[in-house]
C-alpha cells in the first residue's frame, strides 16, 4: 500500500490485520540534488521511490510512506536545482517522521535510501531518537533501520558487472539507469570531459565545484542505459522484500 | 520544468535565459494526514503537485520544486497514515528549502499551498526568515509568497457553485474531486454518517478525534466526481500562471 | 484579578474557588512596534491590556495574567523603537507561559490579541504544544484560544461605522483612539501625507519601510479621539467577558 | 521617555539628539512569581520599573523600554500565579530584545533586574551575544549591562538600616515596600510563621516548597511599609541615574 | 575511584556498595583559555582536576567523573589556543552529562568549577534541568551543586594570605601555583608589564583584548612557586571531602 | 605541543612559526563509555590521546587540542559510568570547538576519533559547519578530517595479525592493550563468558544491554596485554605523523 493513495480506514485495517508485515513500513529517502551533467536532481530520492513502488506492486502488503525528497547534500550547492536542508534540520524532521509513524502502531521503520550523504545523518537522527529512550532507562517500543538501495542482496554486484569500469559515487552509471528506466521521456546526453570524473573528499560546496566541475565523482555516466536500468530495479525488488521481511520478523530481545 | 527531472546545466540555463518566469520557483505544499473515510492520505499534498505539474505542462517556463509533501498535521494523529512535523521543525526546513533555492539565484519563491494547517506555520517561517534580514539592517534579495490553490482567483467560487452545501473545511468534495481527476483508480466509497460533518475548533489529536470521528470537518465528499475534479484543476491551472507571472513581474520598491 | 497584583495564595484560593472563571486565565499580548507618526509604539500591547484591565474592574471573578507586551514585529524594525522576537523564540515564550499557568490549574488560556502581525506565530505556537499531546496519544487537559479584541463580538462593526473610510490595517483609528482614552495625556499630532497610507505587502523592514514611509498601512489616524476609543472599549468590555464566559463553559468532548 | 509611550519620530529624534543619554536605554526586568503571603506576584517586575520610571519622571532624557516582565523562576512554579521561561528560551528573548534595540542606534542597553533568580541566565545570555562577536573576530558596537536596583549605589545601605533582622533573600521587607509605595492599595497582611522564614539552598519547585512553605526565604516581610518603599525610591533614582550617565559615558578601549 | 580508568562492573559495584559516598560523583569542570604570558591555557580545568583527583587518592571512595575540559571563554577568543562553547552549547551538555550520570543512580552531582566565568552558564543549566520537574510537578530525584574550588572552605583565605597583593581575578598567582605544583615542567616565565595587571569589565574578545592586552585582569603571576600551589592543594583536598561528604550526607525535605 | 600545557605566547609563536604543521591542530576525541568487564570506562577517549600524545613527544611541531572525552555513546547507557551526548548537543560542540580553533587561524582541523560510534555524528557535524558556507556561496577557509585511530595506515592488519580472532567490534582487545600500556597498573581480569561475544545490531541501551549482557560486541579482550598495546601504538604513532603532514600539505583547489 502506497500511504499517500490510500485512506486512513485502509491504513487502519493493515495495521490491524496480523499480516506478518503489518507493523512495518517502509520511507523511500533520498535528495534533490545535481547529478553531473545529464542526471536527474531528483535521482536520489526517485531510485529508492521507484524500487518501493515497484516491490509494492508485488506485494500488497508492503506499506510505503510517501517520499523523504529533501536530504543532506549541502556539498552540491553550487549546482543549481540543489536543494538541502541542514543536519540539524534533516534530524529533527527524521525524527518527526518516526514520532508520527510508531505513533500509529508502526513497530519497524525501514528506511530505504538513494543518497550516500544522507547515511551520517540518518543514523545520528536514530540515535537521537534512541538517546531519549536510553536516559530514560526504557525500551524503545519500535526498531529503525537504514538501507542503502545499493546494498540490497545482490545489487552491487550486479552493478560491478554491469558497470566495470567507471562506476564511481556519484552520478553512477547505475542510479542514472534506474531513473532512465523509470523516465525515458526525460533521458538527457552529454560529452562527458574526462570520461571518468575525478575523486576527492567532500566539503564545502565551492571547494565541491573545484574539484568536480561537472558534478561527477569518479563516474562514467554515458553508459547508463534503461535496459540496464530495470535489470538493477529487478534485481533490488525481490532483495528489498527478503530484508523487509526479515526486517519484520526479527525478534527484539527481552521484549 | 519540474526541477526533479532537469539536470543541473538545464536548471542553470533557464535561471540565465532572461525569461520573465526564469527567477521564480513554485513549491507545491501540502501535507500528508487523514482526508476522512474515503480521502487520499496525500490528498493535501497531491492537490498543488497536480495543479503546479499541469500548469508546467502548458507553460514550459514554470519552474517546479519537489513537492514539499509533509506539513503541520499535528490534529490529525489520531488518524493512522498521518505524518506531520512539528512546527518548529517546518519552519527550520522551510529556512534551508528558501535558503537553498535564494542561493541560486531564484528571487520569488512561490507557495503553493494545500492544506489550511500550514498557513499559520509558513507564514511564522516567512518571518522567522525575513527577520535575519530585518535585525542585519539588510533587504532581502529575495520575496516569498503563499499562496493556498483554493485561493486562486476564481477557484473558491467555482468550487462554492459545484457544492453549494457540504463543502466544509477538511475532507472538502473540492480537494477530493481534484485527485479523482488524477488518481482515477484510487477512487473509495463509504457511507458518511451523518452526510454533513460536524464543524468545531482544532485542537489537539484525541480532541480532533472526539469531534470529528470520521475525520472530516464540515464536508459532504460523496458529492465529488473525477469531472467535477478537473473542472477545478482547469480553472486552476490558468490563475495559477496569471499569478505567478504577476508575482515574478512584481516590482519591489527601493530597489 | 490582576495576576501581578495579587498574591499567591489570592490565586490559589481562585482556583479552588468553584466559580464559573476559576480555571481560566487571560493573557493580553501584543507587540511593541512603530504605530505612525503619532501612534505610541506600545498600541498593540496596550489595547488588550486596556480592554481586559477594564473587563477585570467590573468582573473581579476574571483573572488576567501580565501582559506579554513584545511579539512578531520583525517588519516594524526599520522604525526606532520597534522590539521584536524571532518567531521561533516566541514560540518557546508562549509554551514557557502556558505549560506555568496549566501546572497551576489553569485550563483554559485566553490569548486576548492586539497585533495582527502576531496571529500566525501564536497559532503555531499553539499547534507546537498541543503536538506534544497528541505524538504522546495523550489529551491536553487544557484548551488555548486566541481572540483578536477588534474580532470581539460588535467591535470591528463599531469601528467601521466610527470610521467609514480610512480605518485601514496598521496604526488604524480605532487602535490609537483606543489607547487616547487610556492615555489622554500621551496623544500626539502630525500632518500626514497622505491622509490615507498605501497598502502592500508585508515583507522584510526595510521593503516595509520603502512601502509605508511613516509606517501606517491603508490607514487615517487623525480620526482617532479619546471619546471614540472609549466607545470601542465599552463595546469590548462585554463581548470579551460574554467570550471569556463561552470559552470557560465549554465541554471538551469525550472528557 | 517611555518607549511605550513614544512615537517612532519621538525615538528617532532623540537617538538623534546628541544628549549624553541618546543612545542608551533601560530595561526594566524582573519576573512574576510569588513573593510569600501578602507580597505581589508582580514584586520583581514592578520594584525595576517603579524605579525606572520614577527616574524618567525626573530626566526626560532617559529612555526607558517596556518592562521585561517574565524571567527565570523555575523554582517558584509551585505557588500558583508564578509565570517562568527557560533559561534557554529567556536568554532567546533578551538577545532579540538586544539585537531589535542596537539596530536602532542604541549602543548601551542597560538592564535594570528586580529578581536575584534572573541572574545567571541574563549573564549567559550576554555572553551568548558577545560570543558571535568573539568567534567573528568581530567588535561588538554596543555594551551591555546588568544592574539589580538593591545593588545600586546606597540602596543596599539603606535596606540594611531599615531592615536589621529579617531582610531575607525572597520576599524581602524591602522590595515589598517599595511596590507598597507604588500600589498603596493593594497591600496585603497575614500572620507570619515563623516570624522570620528559614534559608537553604534552591532547586527544583517541590523541592523548594518542601523547604519554604510560605515561599519567603530569610525574610521578615511584616516590616514593610509604603514610607519604607518611597524611601528606597528615593535613594535608588539618583543612584539609577548616575549610574546610567556613567555608563552612558564610559569609552569602550579601542574604539 | 576516577571513572574513566574503571570498568563499568568497578562503578556499579561502588553504586550499590551503601557506602556514604556511593551515590555522589564529583565533576571536575573548567575551561581552557589563555591564563596570561606563562599560564597554562588549561589552568582552569587542570585545577579542579588536580584537586579532585588528589581528594580520590586519600578516598577512593570518592567517584570522580572525566573532567569537562571547555567551558564558557568566549571573551578570551583573541588569545590563540582558547576554546570556547556557546553558553547554550554549554547548558546543552550540561544537560546530557547530568542525564547520563542521574541515569546510573548517582543522586548528588558536585561539579567542582576552576573558571569563574562559568559560573552563569553552569546555574542557568541547573535551572533549565531543574525546570522540567519543576513544570512537571515532580520532584528531582537528584542534587546539583556547584562549587568553584577556591570557594572551599579555608582556600581564599590562604591564597589571600600567600598573595596580599596581586592576586586579581583571572591569571591568579594561586591558580598558577596549583598547575605549577603538578605540571612543574611546564613552568613558564615572562616580564609582566605592568607588574599588576588592570581591571574592568568583561565583554567580548576584541574589547577584552584592548583592555588587557596580555591577558591578565588585575593579578602578578609571578608570585606562584609550585610550593605554593602545593600548599594551596593541602588545603583544598580536605575542604573538598568534608563539602562533599556533607553535600552527600543532605537530606532531602520532604523526601 | 600540547595546547593545554601551553601559554597562549606559545601557540600565537607556533601559528606564526611558518612551520609545516603550524596551522593544523590535532583534537583527539571519543566517548566515557562501558567497555565491557575488564575495560576502562575512558577507552575510546584515552587510545586517541595517549596516540596523539605519544607523537608530539616525538614531534614538537605538532599542535594537540585538549581531549575531548564525552561522545555519542546512548547505547551504552544501560552500563554504569557511560556519559554521553545526544547527537545533536555533540553536533553544537564540535561547531564550537571548530569555530574556536578556526579563529585563531588552524586551518586543518584533525579529528583523531577513538569511538566508531562518534562516526556519524561527528560526520553530520562537519557537513553542518560546512553548510553554513556553502548556503552564504563562500568558501571554508579551513577542512576538517576525522580518521578513526584503528584507520591509520597499518593500524588494522597490525591488529588483525596480532588478534587473528575474536578482535571484534566493541571493548577490541587492541584498545584495552593500548590502555594497559599507558596504564600498566589499571589492567583489569575477568572470566569472559562466552569468550568471544556475540554481535548485533545497535539501537537503544535496553535493547543493547539485552543483547550484550556483559557489554562486548564480538570481542575477547582476555587476549590484551601492554606489550602488545605498546607495538599498536608504536605502529600508529608514525603513521599519524605521516597522515597530518599529508593532511597540512594538501593544496585546496581553487585558493
Amino acid at each position: 500500500m502506497l500511504i499517500h493513495l490510500s485512506s486512513w480506514p485502509e491504513i487502519d485495517a493493515a495495521l490491524k490485520s496480523g499480516h506478518a508485515l503489518s507493523s512495518t513500513v517502509i520511507v523511500p529517502i533520498g535528495s534533490n540534488e545535481q547529478h553531473g551533467p545529464t542526471g536527474l536532481l531528483g535521482t536520489d530520492w526517485l531510485c529508492p521511490e521507484i524500487i518501493a513502488h515497484a516491490a509494492e506492486k508485488g506485494e500488497e502488503a508492503l506499506i510505503v510512506a510517501p517520499t523523504f525528497n529533501i536530504g543532506m547534500a549541502q556539498h552540491h550547492l553550487a549546482f543549481p536545482g540543489t536543494i538541502t536542508l541542514r543536519p540539524s534540520t534533516f534530524m529533527a524532521a527524521i525524527g518527526d517522521w518516526v514520532a508520527s509513524l510508531t505513533r500509529h502502531g508502526f513497530e519497524r521503520i525501514y528506511f530505504l535510501n538513494g543518497h550516500g550523504g544522507n547515511v551520517a545523518t540518518i543514523e545520528a537522527a536514530f540515535a537521537e531518537i534512541y538517546a531519549e529512550w536510553s536516559y530514560a532507562e526504557d525500551r524503545a517500543d519500535f526498531a529503525l533501520k537504514l538501507r542503502n538501495w545499493w546494498d540490497l542482496a545482490g545489487v552491487t554486484g550486479l552493478c560491478n558487472s554491469i558497470f566495470p569500469t567507471g562506476h564511481g559515487m556519484h552520478a553512477t552509471p547505475s542510479e542514472i539507469a534506474v531513473t532512465q528506466a523509470a523516465y525515458p521521456d526525460r533521458i538527457k546526453t552529454a560529452d562527458y570531459e574526462p570520461r571518468i570524473a575525478p575523486v576527492g573528499p567532500i566539503r564545502d560546496a565551492l571547494d565541491y565545484r573545484a574539484r568536480f566541475p561537472d558534478g561527477r565523482i569518479g563516474s562514467d555516466p554515458a553508459q547508463a542505459s534503461p535496459e540496464k536500468g530495470q535489470r538493477i530495479i529487478d534485481a533490488a525488488v525481490p532483495a528489498l522484500l527478503k530484508d523487509v521481511a526479515d526486517f519484520a520478523a526479527e525478534v527484539l530481545p527481552g521484549t
